[in-house]
Formats: C-alpha cells, structure tokens, sequence
C-alpha cells in the first residue's frame, strides 16, 4: 500500500499543467502568469524624490547652510509644470517627481522654513542623485518586470496595470466535476428516511475546489447501478478534474471501480496508508482528464483533498508550490495513533507567544462532522507513532481556514 | 498625529457590522453565519462503526474466541438490509451503520477470517457499545451545530448541507466603491505621456476589496477639480465603504479632503504616524457610509488597505478577528528606520526549521512596485526603533498571498 507520500509524488507526476489562457486583468487575481511580463515604460518614469523635503540643484547647496528661494510645490501624484532656476528649491513629497533642474533631495528635517515659506535654508549640503530614484532606475522599457510562473496577488495587479496590462496569460483554471454516488444520499432540500443521509460531501468539495481556484460542477448523485454510474460518469470525464465520492470501499459495491475499467481508465492508486482515507483510487481517462474516487465518509473525502487533490490543482495551475503549509506545533494535550496508517487527525492550531499550538479534537468517530467543522488544521501523526505526548513538537498541516477564519 | 493602533482602533470603533441576508449555501463560503444552525437530523442517524472489523452482539462474544456466521458485508456509505441473529456477525467498515441486533465492533486485528469469509472467529469479547458512535451522538435533532459568528470555511459548508441548510444567513459583504483621483493617471490601456502614469491603485485596491470578501466596483479617474470630484464622489457614498486615491497630500491639492467637507462627512483623523501612508483620512457619510482617503502613492494605499480597509472590512462582515496574522520572525539582514513612524517593510517571510525567517526587500523608494510585487508580509519597525539587527525576532504581518502564493 502506498505511503502519503508516495501517493502524492505519484500523483503529482501524472499531473501536467494546463494550457494557457488569455484574460482580462480583474480576473486574474489568484491565478499564476504563463507569460514574462516586459514594461512598456520606464519604471519611474521620472526623477523620483524618495524623501519629504526640497528638491535643490546640488552645485547651489555645495556650501551649506545655503539660502534658496521656494518656486513651488510637488506633492506626489502631481507633475511640476515649472522648472528650478538657480538658487530656487521646491517643496516636494515622497514619490513625487523631481522639477527640471533639480538633481537632489534634501530631507525635510536638515532644512528650515523662511520667510513664512517663501524661501528655505538647506542645512547641509547634498551630491547630485542624493535621495533620488532616477529615471527607470527600477525596471527600463522592455524590461521583464515579472516572470512566468508569478502567482497574481493583489501587489502583482497593480504591477500589471502600471505595465498596461490589460489582458493576462495564465494557466487555465481547471473544471472540476463533482460526483456523487450511493442509493443512501438524499438531496440536501430533502428529510432523510432510515439509512437515508443528505449528499454533503459535493457541497465541500465544490467548496474546496472553488476556494482552490478551480471552477467546479455539480454532477448530483448517481445511484449505486453500474448503467446510472455510466451516464454520468461519460459526463464527469469530459472535465479536467473529476471527484467521485463513494463506492470506492471494500466488497461488492465497489462499481465506481468497475465501470473506471470498463472506461479504460488508467489506475495509479487504489488504496493509500492514510487515515482517514484508506481507499482512494487515483486514474486518468483516455483523454487525459484526471479522476478520483474518494471514500464516501464526508471526513475521509475531505481530508484527502486537502493532502492530495489541491497540490493537484496547483499544480495545474502553475502554482510554484503545491501544498498547504506545514508547521511544526506544540502539542497540547496526548494524542493516539491506532490506526497504523498516517493520521491527519483535524485539530485547531493557533500561533501564540512565538509557536504554533495544536489541539486534536475529540471525534466521536470518522464521520463526526459536527467536530470536523471546528477544526482548521490536521495534526498529522507518523504511521511509525502509536502516540504523541504534550509539550512535544509535531507536524500540522494549516488549511487556508487557518488564516481566513 | 494617531498611532497606527489608535488609528485601528479608530476605524474598528466606527464600524458596525452590516445587515444580514439569506444567500443560497454553494455561495457562503467564506461568509460568516449570521444566525445560530440548529440540526434537523440526529447525528449519526444510525449507531455507526468507529472501526473496520465486525459488528455483533456482544452476548454472543462474552466468552472469546467465539466462532460467528457472517451474516453480511456494510461499507461505508450503505445501509444494511438484514439484521443479526444469534451467533452472526457483518463485516463493517469504519463509518458503516450497524446492522439491527448488532451493538458492538470488534476491531479487524481481532479476528480471523474462517471458512473462506463465511465464518469468523473473534478472538476477544468486547463490551456493548464498544466502536460504536451511538445514534445522535455527534448532535441531537434541535441542537445548536454551529453558532452565529462561525466563518463558513469547506468543512462548514459540509454540515450546513448534512442539516439541510441550502439558505444561509450571513453578514452581508460590503460593496466597495474605488475611485482614482488625479489629472496625472491614465487608462491601462493609454500610454503614459510625460508626466502621467497609468492609474494602478485602483486595479491593486479592486483585488484586495475582492480578496478580502468584498464587491468592489470600480468607479473611475476623478479629474483634480471640484467639480468632478463632486460629481464621482455623489456616486462613491452610496457604496457601503468607498476608497478614494491620491489627492490627500499636503497643500493646494488637497481637493479630496475639501470636498468631503461640503458633503457633510465626518472625519476620523487625516494622518497617521505610518510608513508608507502617512496621509490616510477615514470618514463617515451623513446617510453612513465610510470612506477612506488614500494616499496616491501606490505602495502607500496597498499597504493602508491591509492595516486599516482589511480590518474595517472583516468588521463588517463579521469576523471574529480582524487583522492579518502577525507572527514573530527573525530578520535575515540589518534593517534602518529613518522615518519616526511605524514602518511597514515590504518582505519576503518564509518559514523553515520551526521558525519564520524575514527578509525585508530592498526597495529603490516607496514607488517602487516592481520590487513591491515580490512582497509577501511586511516587516513592522515601531517608532522608536531607528535600526533592527539580523538575527533579532521581529513583527510581521502577513498578506494572504504567504499562505496561497
């Protein structure tokens, strides 16, 4: 049976990116650049002040302190329409651009007022270029500005839109189906009977491949008949990604594995040493859109996303890292590995006093999903570890809850 | 002049968290619960297995090894059809219903598989109620399972459809008003003359408003006149929070903060001791909507965004917290704070070997954005430190991007 890890470099290595597309600049936030990005101007486009205080011609304050006249004033986001002559300063701004003339920025605290502000003394002298950014001293015309492979944060847009970036090439965003499957799921408007539960696991998922950057699909639920399975499995390959929870524990009801073959799907996993989570089958269709069979246990699918599915979206998506963060918490209370499996127990982590702590919760069970929704972490504890104690360090993978919550 | 935190404390005063309203479930995610869930199910419905092994009765295994007929097999995810006479047992997966008669489990690693599967002999007794989750367990029909004030993260979405929720209550998201002010700034898709730049803020502000769960709108260039200023800022206050950039500097162009004057709004404060963004006005509309002014530098009002919008932001939609994550991290390089105000360094932070390294960009001025958008976090120098040394454990904040870039 494989290891976490061994199912995820496997499944990693069956995971290409997808092509590129092109798309309007507000769109792109949170996806990953497929181009260089090159400037079409130069970056600043002007002389730039890189402190409050007065630009000056340098050869005027050379012997300091030196009195100079006020011609203006520059505050930042405007452009001077006068130029310094000699023995003129202006008042200028931080980021503002530097008049005709001026070569130099004296800061504000080394100058003082004369003259109700008609003129100033500059205090000490300054050299040409002092506290200024010159022209395309940041990025020249033509310059690559951001490499392929950027992930698009909101710092980034601004970047775009100073370049004139209009439209963006990215790795496309995948869509992701999302199946049900089992006689037992009702609809979430509907009273469950006896042994009747409502189909929650499409509703986290779509969640979870939403908040992944994905673009996902309900698929609704097929009934536990290989001829339902089928139909809608023919829809669910047609997507980049597909995610079938259930039908894929042990016995006769495994048909989600039986019409996967009848499909020729290639199988690279069928089951991993994980809990939760043993049986998860990994494959591709013929043409190429990747599939999983997740377990059925609302826990189980979910947690399986977290460690398998999303690096598989990123990666998709070109992101330079595929997983969730991982920290390293302090424990706070014992915690019980039974299960000789990996065990991403969900927990609550919290950073406090320069670490990371981490509670487990008490589950009343594998499918406790009243408790799972408290948590915003797993505790991961090693197949080799039967126990953890308090007080030691432990490996927590944070779930994007961590830090939105 | 306000510190940053008084500032923050400020703003968080004068904001109030919106209305609520009903949206459909597939679209809360990341909203927060604005009412108390209650369920309308008990969970599990059925007494359900906690373990793989074999459900039975626990009098007919009081004396071990006890040989069982297996009656049946229940994955995960079915509902049995039969239920256990004297002397069967089911085979059961981790999640399973137990099947009528039934009342405990005994765990696989303490059976043997007798007569090809047909038999089973159970090797020793357990007690009733052992592996067991009995019936309601996790939460009883007309229990609270999730309070007001839950953010709605996947595992949330997932019991809100297993109680049948497909309308949620949350906080409604503020629509956010941007405007750009400024006769310098041209469109994206012009090509800056001398003295002009692309309006940049607006794209980098519509990300964040977006990030951060908001509806931004864009709403255009106001031109450096009364008159335009009006007339865009009659439309701005109808907007639950509006952005205003640039105009906020010191002198003659001070136009934002005089007409906001004339439309009646009331100001918080005007500056704070902060760089980048030390001109940073917080308002209120008499009809209430608030509004910032934003320095036009760009790296200024991203940076106000995060330590001041954000927070105000998350109020109004209900979080229980409201800043960024800060964590301590150790500084990689000497860092000089020359300005006399809390300093927010545009870093990389990473964390490695138990503990968040920073190392603050260097950046060619405080327009420099292409240096800007390599930034994860900000490094915070408070006011009275004029210089950090390598290896010191400093403050940081994190942007959003540290977690998903």
């Amino acid at each position: 049976m494989l290891s976490v890890r061994q199912a995820l470099e496997t499944a990693l290595r069956q995971t290409t990116r997808l092509p590129v597309e092109s798309i309007p600049l507000l769109e792109s936030a949170g996806r990953v650049l497929a181009e260089d990005v090159i400037t079409d101007v130069d970056m600043p486009p002007f002389p730039r002040s890189t402190m409050d205080g007065y630009a000056v011609r340098s050869e005027d304050v050379r012997h300091a302190p030196a009195r100079l006249q006020v011609a203006g004033m520059i505050p930042a986001g405007s452009y001077p329409n006068f130029s310094l002559q000699t023995l003129q300063a202006a008042k200028i701004m931080t980021g503002a651009p530097l008049p005709l003339g001026a070569d130099a920025v004296q800061m504000v605290e080394k100058t003082r007022v004369l003259d109700d502000g008609s003129a100033v003394a500059i205090l000490e002298s300054v050299p040409a270029g002092h506290n200024v950014s010159p022209f395309g001293s940041e990025a020249h015309q033509g310059e690559v500005v951001l490499p392929m492979g950027t992930f698009i944060a909101p710092g980034v847009i601004g970047l775009l839109a100073a370049v004139g970036k209009s439209q963006v090439a990215v790795y496309r965003a995948p869509a992701v189906g999302i199946l049900a499957t089992g006689d037992e799921l009702v609809d979430l408007t509907a009273k469950p009977a006896l042994g009747q539960i409502r189909n929650s696991n499409s509703f986290t998922l779509y969640a979870q491949a939403r908040q992944a950057g994905g673009k996902p699909q309900l698929l609704g639920v097929a009934k536990d008949t290989k001829a339902d399975l089928r139909q809608r499995l023919t829809t669910g390959l047609q997507f980049d990604l597909l995610l079938a929870t259930g039908g894929v524990s042990m016995g006769d009801l495994d048909l989600v594995e039986e019409v996967f073959a009848e499909f020729g799907l290639e199988v690279f996993f069928d089951k991993i040493a994980m809990k939760p989570g043993k049986p998860v089958v990994m494959a591709r269709s013929p043409r190429g859109g990747l599939v999983f069979g997740l377990p059925g246990n609302p826990i189980s699918a979910t947690t399986v996303f977290e460690v398998l599915v999303r690096p598989v979206m990123r990666k998709m998506m070109g992101f330079p890292v595929y997983q969730n963060q991982m920290v390293l918490a302090t424990l706070t209370e014992p915690f019980v590995n039974r299960s000789g499996r990996e065990n991403y127990a969900p927990s609550v982590t919290w950073y406090e006093e320069r670490r990371f702590m981490v509670r487990p919760l008490k589950s009343k069970g594998s499918g406790d999903v009243v408790t799972y929704a408290k948590s915003n972490s797993y505790l991961i504890c090693p197949i080799e570890r039967t126990e953890l104690s308090p007080e030691e360090n432990v490996v927590v993978m944070l779930r994007p809850d961590f830090f939105y919550g």
